[in-house]
C-alpha cells in the first residue's frame, strides 16, 4: 500500500540545542533504516520550509501508523496522510 | 527541478460524454508522452477521489507551466504546486 | 483495509426529477450490492444534511477507488477519505 | 442515538513521561469500560496520526457530553461531533 | 433532543420569480406547521444575510433529518448542525 | 437586541486546579446573575465539547460587550458573535 | 446601533449588460437614499476588488436586515456583518 | 490614504496584571495621540470580543506600518489590513 | 504606492474560443500599456497555474482600483491585494 | 529560478530583548549579504504587519531551502513559497 505523508515541523525556537540535535540524529537514523527496508521509498524536502513530502510503501495502514509513531520528531509534526493507488495513465508497471 | 503537483478534477455532471471521452483520451496521450520523456516520473491516483498526485522533473518552472497548460483536462482542475528539493536524509543519490 | 469515506452531496436544484430518481435508484442498488459483498460494512446518514459517513472494508486502495468511481451519484459528491487501522484500545478483535 | 466523534490529540512534546503514561492508562481503562457498556461500539485509529474516529451509542446528547468530559486525555483533544442516523440504503436493521 | 441548525441560503439571481415565490410560501407553511407541533421552538433571522439560526426539539436525529429534507428551500441551503444539551449553569429546568 | 454568542473554551491542561475551580465558580455565579436579569435567556452546552451556544437579550451592542468582558472564563474563550432579529416565519410574537 | 457590513460582489461574466446597468443604477439610487437618511454613514471601496466596507447606523438589527434585503445587487453579494460599539479609547463622543 | 485595520487581541490569561495595565495605558495614550493628529479617525469595538475595527488616514503605507509597530499591544494582535478608496456611490466629498 | 496583487483566473471550460481570445488580446494590450506607463513594474506567472503575482506602483489606492476594474479578464479573477512599503533591510534606495 | 516567499513573523511578546535584538541584527546582516549577492532581489514590508514579501533568484530549489534555513528569524516565521516564471505579457526581457 502506498501513502503520501506530508510532514510539517514546528519546533520551539528556544529548545535545548543538544536535545534537539539528538532528536534529529535519531530521526535520521530511523529514516535511513526505513528507507533501506524499502518502507520509505521517497522523501523530498519542501523548498524553503521545514517540511517534507514522503511516500511510504507498507503492508497495511497499521504499519504506516507504527512507523509514524516511531519517528523521534513526530511530536513537532503536523501530518497529512493521503492513500494512493496506481493511476490508469501510469506507464510504469511497478511504480 | 522537481515539483509536486496535486490535481483535483471537478467535471460538470452533465457534460457531453463524447466530448469528455475525447478530452480524457487526449489527456492520457499527453501524459504518456510526458512520462516517456522523463518529465513526469510519478503519477498516483488519490484513492476514492478524481484526483492525482504527480511529481514533475523539468528544466525550469516555465517548462512546468507550459506542461500544465497543455493538459486537455486543465480547465476542470484545481491545482496545487509545491517546489521540492533533495532531502538530507534521502539515501538515494539520484532520486 | 478500512477507510472512512465522508460523502457530501450537492445536487442542482433544477435537475430533471426523472433523471435524478433514476440515479438515486441505481446508487441504492450499487450500495446494496457492495454492502452484501461485505465491502461497505457501515453507512450512516449525517443528521440534517444530504451527506453520509461510510466505512469501507476493501482489499486495496485501488479497490476503494474503483468502488467510489462506480457510484452513480459520485459526480455530485465532495469526498473525504481517511485511512483507518485498529486502535490499541479497541476491545474487539475482529472489528 | 449515534454520534461520530473525531478526536485529534496534540500533546506537549516535553510533558512529563510518568504523568502522561498515567493519563494514557486511565484513558484506556475508561475507554474499555465504555466499550464494554456498549456506549462506544467503534473506535478506529487514524493511520499515521495521533487521532481516532469513534462511534458512540448513547441515550442522549447529554450522556455523550458527560462521556467526553470524563476522558483523561480530553484536555489535549480537538473534537468534532457529528450526529448520525440510520441511512435509507443501509441493509442492516440493527446497525 | 435539541439541535441548533444554521441555514444559509444561496438562491440563483435569475430564478423564475413565480417558482421561487411558490417555494417560499411552501417553506413558510412547513415552518409554521413544525413550529405549531413544537418541533421548531426557535427561529431567528441572521441580521443582514439570507440565513437563519434555528433550534429544533425532536425525538431523534432521524426526525431532524426528515424535517430538513422536507423543507422546500433545502436545495439552496448550506446547513450546519450542532447537537445541544442542557448546560450545567442553566437556571431553567425545562429549557 | 438579540445576539447569538458561541463560546469555545481552551483551558491549559496543567492549570492549577484550585485557581480554575474558583474561576468556574465565579463564571457560574455571573451567568446565574445575568440569566436572572433576563440578559442571557438561553445557554446550551455543545454536546461533547467544552463549548456553549448562548442567546443574549441586551439593550445595546455595548451592553453585550461589557457582559462578555465580565465573564471570568473569557480569557480561555474563542468567541463568535452573530446579531439576530425576528424571523418573518416565526409564529411567536414575543420570542 | 452600528454595524460594519463587508460586501463582496461576484457577477456572472456574461450577464446581460442592460440588465446589470439597470441593477447598478437602482443600487446607487438606493444607496444615496440610505446615505441621505443617515442610515449608511460610511461606504468605502476595497481597493482593487469589486467589494466595499460599509458602516450602517440603524435603529435595530431588523432594520439592517431590511436594508440589506432591499439592495438590488444583494443576490451577487457575499456578506459579512459585524456588530460594533463605542471603543473606550475613542476621543469622539458622537462617533 | 485610507486603510481599514482589524485588530484581534489574544492576551495570555496569566499575564502579570501590573505589566498588562501599564501596556494598556500606553496603548490608550498612543491611540489618543494618533486620533488627535487625525491619523486614526475611527475606532470601533467589535461587540463581545477583545477586538477593534479601525480606519487610518495616513500619508503612506509606510506611515501606517510605523504606527502599527508603535502600538504597545501589537505583540498580542492578529492584524488584517485592507486598503480603501473612495466609493463612487459615496455622497460625501470629503469622507 | 506599491501594491502586490495576486490574480487567480477561473475560466469556464466551454467559453466561446473567439470571445476568450479577444478578451485575452485586450488584456495583454492593457497590461503592456500599464507596464510602459510604469504602473505595473512586475508581473510573474505562478508556475503551473493560470495565475499571476503582480506589483503595481500607483499614485493612490483609487488608481489601483481603476486599473483592476479596467482589466478585460477581471470577471474571471479572484483577487488578493496587499499594500507594501519599503523594508528596513532593503539595500536599494529606489526599489 | 524565481520564487516568491511570504514570511510572517510571530515573536513571543516576552522574549528577552537583548536576545531578540541580536537575532534581528544577524537577520539584517544575512539579508544584506544575500541581496548584495543578487539572490534576494526584492524585499517589501507588508504594511501594518510584521511580515514581508520577498523575491528570490536562485540556482535551484535547494539553494532557496538553504537560504531560508540560514535566516536567524526563521524559527518565528510562517512561510509560504510560490514558484514563479516569466509571464507572457511581461515587456521586460530580463526581469
Amino acid at each position: 500500500m502506498l501513502f503520501m505523508v506530508e510532514m510539517d515541523l514546528d519546533v520551539p525556537w528556544d529548545i535545548d540545542k543538544t536535545v534537539f540535535e539528538d532528536m534529529k540524529a535519531r530521526e535520521k537514523a530511523r529514516s535511513h533504516e526505513l528507507q533501506r527496508a524499502g518502507k520509505w521509498p521517497h522523501i523530498w524536502r519542501v523548498a524553503g520550509r521545514y517540511a517534507n513530502v514522503s511516500i511510504f510503501d507498507v503492508e497495511s495502514a497499521g504499519e504506516l501508523h507504527d512507523i509514524m509513531m516511531s519517528l523521534p520528531l513526530y511530536p513537532f509534526m503536523t501530518v497529512k496522510v493521503t492513500a494512493l493507488c496506481r493511476h490508469p495513465s501510469d506507464i510504469n508497471q511497478d511504480d
